[in-house]
């Protein structure tokens, strides 16, 4: 009987005291993680130049008339790349391409200085690669000569990018009112070293999904002429996300929409006509378009209004294109989505978390974050 | 009897389970800690743009024409910043300044794709600033107008900065010897979008000083001009690491050394005068100066070993000169610590972590490192 009392002690004792151990060693496991919890993990990062030409001068080089171009080469028009891998990331990178005067600055801190696309997907397991495109920021080594005017124009950008109509911020604008963040906004702008060529850009696009395989490609604005055609060019583009393209909507030969009459100071917008089957390489991906807010709904004179009224109408007309032939693409104004108040930098606007949530949504949705 | 024995029984038992759960403990700790050994962890990364200069057009901007530059502004000149704080980070943070026709990317990955000082140092507990001086790379946008056409030069910086003489690379040279890797080197350069103006630069680099505080200036090659005036600006520039400077060495009026001749292209440097007020500002914190190897003992016709043999004379007589006047400044000379073969790149070279462990060094006799 006591012996039995005791070994019932025994048992009583080892397996309370494993427990003890057990729960001493998740409690700290799970303390370090939480003090960690704000930290990026990365399981790698770097930088890398990718595409691009190499031109050659005639005759031999002269290694006592250095200064001389004979013989020597040009390496230009390529793409950098600045990527950061965080540990358990989903498959598919997001590769992020800016819009006119941007560099890839643009998807890193806000002009408040809130993070970014590029901090807000990293904590969303996704890896990130951020472009700055050729003949642009640290990509600048151009195939042809620029002259480069410092030019007085930041209030036209202001109004442009649907800040509001300077110097009035629209009422429910989701862009911080203080200087230093619109000083910031302004000087974030960076310009071209050589003539904008989407070609040229597409072109170092796709040997970057060449280099790294299947992912996502990102756009904003201007970038998203090169988006279409780098998707066309390679088949490693699984999916298009487009933040408030403009100016380069491509239509199967004989579907070209008429021109979208605009009090826009670029005036109307016309599509572009391409072969059907390069038009029919942009039906294999999902693809989503976002427009921002303050966009009219009907003509207006008031032209910032006017301007991205005929871009989100032709971008209905391109969806509907693409999906008539077979494709999926949708566009979301995010209005409609109750999301309010976004310029034409909808990543970086105050609301810019609640903005990713949407994409996260779609890339869910689309089996993108696997 | 028996019960006693039952006791220390039911304490073997207790204790040894204890000791075997605090094990699984610990393992399970050291396990996870061992699998992200090679990962960053990141408490706080992003960007800024800070200095400059505004400009603003005379008469009143007019919304209905808003391409005209009348009342408009422009902001340029300023830098742009990259930075990435590890945990349990030192006190000083490194501010890196790239070199002539460099961008921030000198500072990470490497043209055959290691990790250059960027990571080697997050690694090692210092926060990192990655700069892009004013007019060049991400801020590119100058108050000055620049005219840029490509330029085939690249055998003449192959040799400029010593990885050989075209096409010979030097026996011993730590560069890579493979096409894709000198390609990225190629690439990797990027123009100004202005005039070189080492007052504009050590304006906007003292300007992050302001913002972030007390620091340590890591230049290279033409960015050691502006680093040493960016520390008779700011007092926050706590110690000054210089690789490979050239051609601006400052000396009080009156001591300025004769010119050393030299074959190198640009032929005999020269020193710079500035008032001995300007100049002992230099002396208030620890300077150190690295160059690599191939570069000529006596006068030679080898332009590029003749070139360097120049500046590192003229360093050691700079150096001289601060320490007479009170400072601590050292110059090493990489061969002479047994380090050989490095490039006008040292930080990037094939043994670039021999090259960052004298750093680390030097950096913590210096008490830097806290």
């Amino acid at each position: 009987m006591g012996n039995r009392r005791n070994n019932r002690k025994v048992w009583f004792f080892a397996v309370s005291s494993i427990l003890l151990g057990i729960t001493f060693c998740l409690s700290s496991c799970t303390t370090s993680k939480e003090n960690n919890s704000n930290s990026l993990v990365i399981k790698e990062q770097g930088s890398f130049m990718v595409g691009g030409t190499k031109t050659t001068e005639t005759d031999t080089f002269d290694l006592d008339s250095a200064l001389k171009p004979q013989g020597q080469t040009f390496h230009g028009d390529h793409a950098y790349a600045f990527y950061q891998i965080p540990e358990e990331a989903h498959k598919l990178p997001l590769v992020f391409l800016h819009g006119a005067g941007q560099s890839k600055k643009t998807w890193e801190t806000t002009p408040d200085g809130r993070e970014g696309f590029q901090n807000i997907f990293l904590r969303r397991k996704f890896s990130v690669y951020l472009l700055d495109q050729p003949r642009r920021g640290d990509a600048g080594k151009s195939s042809v000569e620029v002259t480069i005017k410092p030019t007085a124009d930041e209030q036209f950008w202001f109004t442009q990018f649907r800040l509001g109509n300077y110097p009035y911020y629209f009422p429910n604008v989701q862009f911080p009112k203080d200087t230093t963040s619109l000083e910031q906004f302004f000087r974030q702008m960076t310009p071209n070293t050589g003539s904008f060529d989407a070609g040229v850009i597409s072109d170092a696009v796709s040997a970057l999904f060449n280099k790294i395989g299947d992912g996502v490609l990102v756009t904003h604005s201007q970038g998203g002429g090169p988006g279409w055609m780098t998707a066309i060019k390679n088949d490693k583009v699984k999916a298009i996300v487009a933040y408030e393209p403009y100016s380069v909507f491509m239509f199967p030969e004989g579907e070209l929409p008429q021109p979208i009459n605009s009090t826009g100071l670029f005036g109307a917008l016309s599509g572009v006509e391409i072969p059907l089957a390069d038009f029919e390489k942009l039906t294999r991906m999902p693809i989503v378009i976002y427009y921002g807010d303050n966009i009219a709904k009907e003509p207006t004179k008031v032209w910032n209004m006017d301007h991205w009224r005929s871009g989100l109408q032709m971008a209905r007309l391109w969806a509907a294109a693409i999906n008539k032939h077979g494709g999926d693409a949708s566009v979301v104004h995010l209005p409609e989505l109750g999301i309010k108040g976004n310029t034409h930098f909808p990543f970086s606007d105050l609301n810019n978390v609640e903005v990713a949530d949407a994409l996260s949504k779609w890339l869910k949705d689309k089996g993108l974050d696997k």
